[in-house]
């Protein structure tokens, strides 16, 4: 059993008070007329998100950005989060810098810790995020919110930043690809402190059709965008493979479209536009400070289908990310 | 370092957004004029708050149920909740108990299950919860929330239901005491099946001037709100005591007033109200359907003064429970 057969199997209702239930990367809950709350939780362990020994500031950065990533995804803005906590031990030389890294990040965002739960065990993390999105006071079981299910047979497919760089960085601590120093640096950071698009998401609220963000491979998380919206797409590798800045590094061409393709952690967002909103893309990319690429269309026909280098059609293993598919995937998740 | 230090000291940020954060029961946010959420967070580890073998069904109704208790405290009405799961291996003969005992506590409190993570990793939950709580239009930094500042010299304390059964089941399953079977299995179904008392903390809102749920122990829980309301109080064993439905049965008397006084996951709620609202408190308890017991009083003095079964002031040593400070602890925690 797969996670999403977990999920639906065991805890799938129908929504009743959520305007926005299981299936998207937030919740989003009707608090009163015209206001929404986005809500989001992940789960880190040690040994399976992050190696035991991380360093503890990245760690309290990643802890929470990946849960603003999710924000991202929904175009809501960060208000709040809560952390629990499960340590070992309580030790200032690790809490000191873990609430460092998460703090600043918070700060950053201007996203308040308001609430917590420690308690001793093997290490572990759950943040839960709140951000707010623009409801309709007129409406209110509709969203403003970017979900999944937009996406229609002839939009554009953006993805933005950069992809397979944290993936990278993953098979070069793990001994299975030897980087060059000044690369194997830039990826590890990319690995340990990723960025949360959360302007990018905002700028692209009534722009973007569908949306996801990037934590599980790129094909994976758009598979999510064709699933909820019932259609396929075509995406070209040569656009995928350009967003990754040392793809000309003299990196193996397997192990590299491996890692841009299915590579998890990127924390960028993948999102849908029509072809006619291709100028407010490009107006929510600058907006935003953050680069956003083309890299195919949806069409009607269910499936995803990868144009190679040469732009030829190939098979694509549209593998994915899954926690409980295989004893492989225990190994390589960050 | 204890737990209160170690979230002192690494995670306490003056409160911004939040109109209330940490230190109660539950967070409120403020999302729109008139309205506001309440919000709690609970991490449950195997071999610390659980049994590993416990029964999954009982686990699933107690990991919502003590984060519903949160939400009782704070008189707030249960809207929904997240869930984040850790396991070792996704076996339906477990996931399908525990999500029947956890979901069936949910639909009896209207409270949905809005998103989740699942993962790989040793056995943890953690729950968030979200209540609402109505605001005040024309004061957004007011609440109607319970909180645990607001007891004054002279309000009576009171505690709901039964207190020191938990304890007692879980001390009988630790073999340190021995139970006649009929006390040991009510005990236990205590243990593993705590009332989230919902129904009282909304009867109680305008009622008590502060409240707490009784997760970590009467005198522990008793002890925040003092702290919080910078008062004192007098508590009487006789009646404390009197709660306990096995208190004749023939226990140990140390161990009896150890349980009572100091034992966890009891959640019930301890609370206090002036004199006048004496009435009002007897008809939120009528109305709840939930016992209520007068235990003391609150004093300007400092500290919480304990009066034995025969009315004697006695030394009592303010044990209460904190996840960090004892290895003990570490043990006796469920």
């Amino acid at each position: 059993m797969d996670e999403f057969e977990l999920i639906q199997r065991y805890f799938s209702r129908p929504a009743a008070k959520a305007v926005l239930g299981g299936g998207d990367d937030c919740a989003v809950l009707q608090t009163a007329p015209g206001m929404q709350l986005a809500i989001s939780t992940d789960m880190l362990v040690a040994g399976r998100h992050f190696f035991p020994d991380v360093d503890p500031q990245a760690l309290g950065h990643k802890a929470l950005a990946v849960n603003l990533s999710d924000l991202a995804a929904c175009g809501a803005r960060p208000l709040a989060f809560t952390l629990a906590l499960a340590l070992p031990q309580a030790q200032a030389e690790w809490l000191e810098p873990f609430a460092a890294g998460l703090l600043a990040l918070a700060d950053a965002h201007g996203c308040e810790l308001i609430g917590g739960d420690t308690t001793r065990g093997p290490l572990n993390l759950c943040i839960t995020v709140f951000g707010e999105v623009p409801g309709d006071a007129s409406a209110p079981t509709r969203t403003q919110a970017l979900l999944r299910s937009g996406a229609q047979a002839g939009d554009d497919v953006y993805v933005s930043g950069t992809l397979g760089e944290a993936a990278l960085g993953l098979q070069h601590q793990l001994g299975r690809l030897q980087l060059d120093p000044a690369v194997a640096a830039a990826c590890r950071a990319r690995l340990e402190r990723p960025t949360p698009r959360v302007a990018l998401g905002l700028a692209l609220r009534g722009v973007a059709s569908a949306c996801a963000d990037v934590s599980d491979g790129l094909l994976g998380d758009l598979g999510h965008i064709l699933a909820r919206s019932g259609v396929g797409a075509q995406v070209d590798y040569a656009a995928i493979r350009a967003t990754c800045p040392w793809a000309d590094s003299g990196i193996d061409a397997q192990r590299l479209a491996d890692c841009v393709l299915h590579g998890g952690d990127d924390y960028e967002l993948v999102f849908t536009a029509p072809p006619q909103r291709a100028g407010a893309v490009a107006a929510a990319a600058q907006s935003s400070g953050t680069p956003v690429r083309r890299i195919g269309c949806i069409q009607a026909q269910a499936g995803l289908r990868l144009l190679d280098a040469q732009g030829r059609p190939t098979e694509s293993p549209a593998r994915g990310f899954n926690h409980f598919a295989t004893a492989q995937a225990a190994e390589l998740a960050l």
